[in-house]
C-alpha cells in the first residue's frame, strides 16, 4: 500500500536538504528534537506573511524565502540571541508550481546557511487564498542575559543600527510610479531602496554588544517613531529624539530631498529590520566600539529622560513633529 | 505619538490572558525566553491549518482554536514529550470579528490551561484568503528517551490507541446528507463522530509508557494505513495487519455496517489523532498496563516481519485488501 503522498515528495525533494540539524531526522519524523546546551536560555519567535500584504506575488521565491527568514532572525538579533534553527509553514497556492517551489527552498537554504540556521521541520499545505508563511526561529542566549524592551533607564543613550526608512521608501517607490520617475531624474540610487525592501538584513553581528551593554532592545519593524514610542512605554519612561540624529542613507536622504513629506516614511514606515536599543552612558564606549569591530553601522538619536513618558520628536528648529501614523501595521 | 496599534489592542485583550509563561513577556517583546532544564530535550512541532480545507469556515472558534492546539500536541505526544507552551500565528480573513477572536481565544485559553500549554507568542496578520493558522509546539523529553519513526524491528507488536476512522467517518457525515439520513435511521450515534472530526483527543497520557516501551512512534493524523506504511517504511521492515483487529468505535462499527465501502474511510480516511507505534514482545505486558493506568485503551494490530517490506492488510477471510488510497493527504 502507498506510503508517500505528493506532500511527502515535495517536502523530500526540495526541503530535505535544508535540514542540516540531526535534530531535523530529515523532516521523517513528527517532530524535531533539540538538545539545548547546559547555560543557555532558548529564545523563540514567529512570524507571518502573507502574499500581497507583507511581500508582493510576484517577488522573486528567493528573496519571499530570505524575507520570510529574515525578520524572524531580526527578532532574533533583537534578543541577543544565535540561531539555532527554524521551523516553516507554508500554504500554497492553486496556482503554485514545482518551479516555484524549488526556487523557494533554494533561497531558503542558502539563507538557512548564511545564517547558519537548518531547518528543523514545518508543514506544507495547500490554499485558496494567497501563498502564506510563517517560519518559526528558535535561538539561544547565555543563560539571563537576553535584553527586554523594558529595561530603559532615565539618562539611557538611545541607538539605532543601519539606516532608517529604505524598505519604506523602496516601497514607496514601488507603488508609486511618479514618484519613481522623479527618483530616477533626481539620480537616486533606486536599486538600493528596493533592495532594502526586499532583502532585510537581521543584525545578528549586534548580539554580542547588545547582550554585554544594552538595557533594552527591539528590532525596528514597525517603524522607527512608533517601535521607540513602544519600548519607551515598555519601560515606562520617556524621550525627546531630534529628527536630524536619525541616520538615514544618501538614497533615502536624496529622496526626501526631493519630496520632503516622504520623512515621514521613513521614519513611521516599517520593514527596517535594524536594532533599537538603549545603553547606559558607562558602557556607550563599549557598545560603540563592538559594534565597530562588528562592522555595524550605529547613530546616537537621543537620551531616555523618565521625567515625561512618551516620544517627542523634533525637527531640524526644535519644534515637535507630529506624524498622522505614529507606526505602520501591516494588519 | 501613537505607541499602539490595532493589532496590539486585539493581542493584548484577547491572547495576553493566555500567556501565562513568565518567558512570554506578557507578548509585549520580540520574542519568548525559555530556560530548558538540563537533562532535558525540546521536541518543537509545526501544523499550518486552513479555513475551507482542515476545518470548516462555519466551525465553532473555540473548536477551531482547539484542533490547532491539539493536532500539534498530538505530535508531542508521538515523540513522548510534555508540552512546555506554543506560539501561534493567525491570519484574519477580511470579515473577521472581534467577537469570533474573543471566543477563538477562549477555546485557545481552555486548551492552553487544560494541557499546561502556555501561549509563548506569536503573530496576527490579516489576509484576503481564508483564515489560516499556524502552531507550533515546544515539549521537552528527558534526554535521548524521545523515540522515532525508524525504530520498529523484528518481531515487535504493532499497537494503536483509541479508535481508529471516527474522524474520517465524521467528517464524511458532514459531506454526505444521504449517508447522514441512513446513518440516523440506522441510529449511528453521529454526534460521536462528529465531534471525534472536530475535536481530536491527543494522547499526552501515553507518553510514559511510550518513552519506556516503544520501539518506533508516529501519531496518525494521514490515516492508519498510509501512517502505518510510512512507519514501517522508515524502519526499514514489514508487516502483516488483520483488518478486524483494527479497533473501530461502536458508531464507527455501526456505520460500516450500513455502508461496507466506508471500511476503506474509516482506515485511510486521517484525522484520528491516535497514536500508533511497536513495542517488544518482552515489553508487551508493562506498555499495555501502563496505558491501561493511563486510562488509554490500546489495541494489538499486527506484528513487525523483518523479511518482507511494506504493509499488507488483509480481510477476514485472509485475502489481501487494497485500497484506491493508501492514505489521505490534505495537500
Amino acid at each position: 500500500l502507498g506510503d508517500r503522498t505528493r506532500e511527502d515528495d515535495l517536502i523530500a525533494r526540495h526541503f530535505g536538504p535544508i535540514a542540516r540539524h540531526p535534530g531535523a531526522h530529515d523532516l521523517l519524523d513528527d517532530a524535531a528534537v533539540i538538545t539545548p546546551d547546559p547555560g543557555f536560555d532558548l529564545v523563540v519567535s514567529k512570524d507571518a506573511l502573507v502574499s500581497g500584504i507583507h511581500f508582493f506575488t510576484s517577488d522573486p521565491p528567493w528573496s519571499i524565502a530570505a524575507k520570510a527568514l529574515r525578520v524572524n532572525l531580526s527578532d532574533l538579533a533583537a534578543k541577543a540571541a544565535e540561531p539555532v534553527g527554524f521551523l516553516l509553514a507554508i500554504a500554497l497556492p492553486q496556482d503554485w508550481s514545482e518551479e516555484w517551489v524549488a526556487d523557494f527552498a533554494r533561497g531558503l537554504g542558502a539563507d538557512a546557511a548564511r545564517y547558519r540556521t537548518p531547518l528543523l521541520g514545518g508543514d506544507t499545505v495547500k490554499t485558496p487564498g494567497p501563498l502564506t508563511l510563517s517560519v518559526t526561529v528558535i535561538g539561544r542566549v547565555p543563560h539571563g542575559t537576553a535584553p527586554r524592551r523594558t529595561g530603559a533607564r532615565d539618562g539611557d543613550l538611545i541607538y539605532a543600527s543601519g539606516t532608517i526608512g529604505d524598505a519604506a521608501l523602496g516601497l514607496r517607490l514601488r507603488l508609486d510610479r511618479d514618484l519613481e520617475r522623479k527618483a530616477r531624474d533626481g539620480a537616486v540610487d533606486i536599486a538600493f531602496l528596493l533592495d532594502r525592501y526586499l532583502h532585510p538584513q537581521p543584525r545578528l553581528e549586534a548580539i554580542e554588544a547588545l547582550r554585554a551593554c544594552a538595557t533594552a532592545t527591539m528590532d525596528i519593524s514597525d517603524g522607527l517613531v512608533g517601535d521607540l514610542a513602544k519600548l519607551l512605554h515598555a519601560s515606562g519612561v520617556g524621550a525627546t529624539v531630534e529628527a536630524a540624529r536619525i541616520p538615514l542613507s544618501p538614497s533615502a536622504r536624496a529622496l526626501v530631498g526631493l519630496q520632503p513629506a516622504l520623512l515621514e516614511t521613513a521614519l513611521t514606515g516599517g520593514d527596517d529590520y535594524e536594532i533599537l536599543c538603549t545603553v547606559p552612558p558607562a558602557k556607550a564606549d563599549a557598545f560603540e566600539s563592538g559594534l565597530a569591530e562588528a562592522g555595524l553601522a550605529v547613530a546616537r538619536i537621543g537620551a531616555v529622560a523618565a521625567d515625561e513618558p512618551g516620544l517627542v520628536l523634533t525637527g531640524p528648529d526644535g519644534a515637535r513633529l507630529t506624524f498622522a501614523h505614529g507606526s505602520y501595521s501591516h494588519f
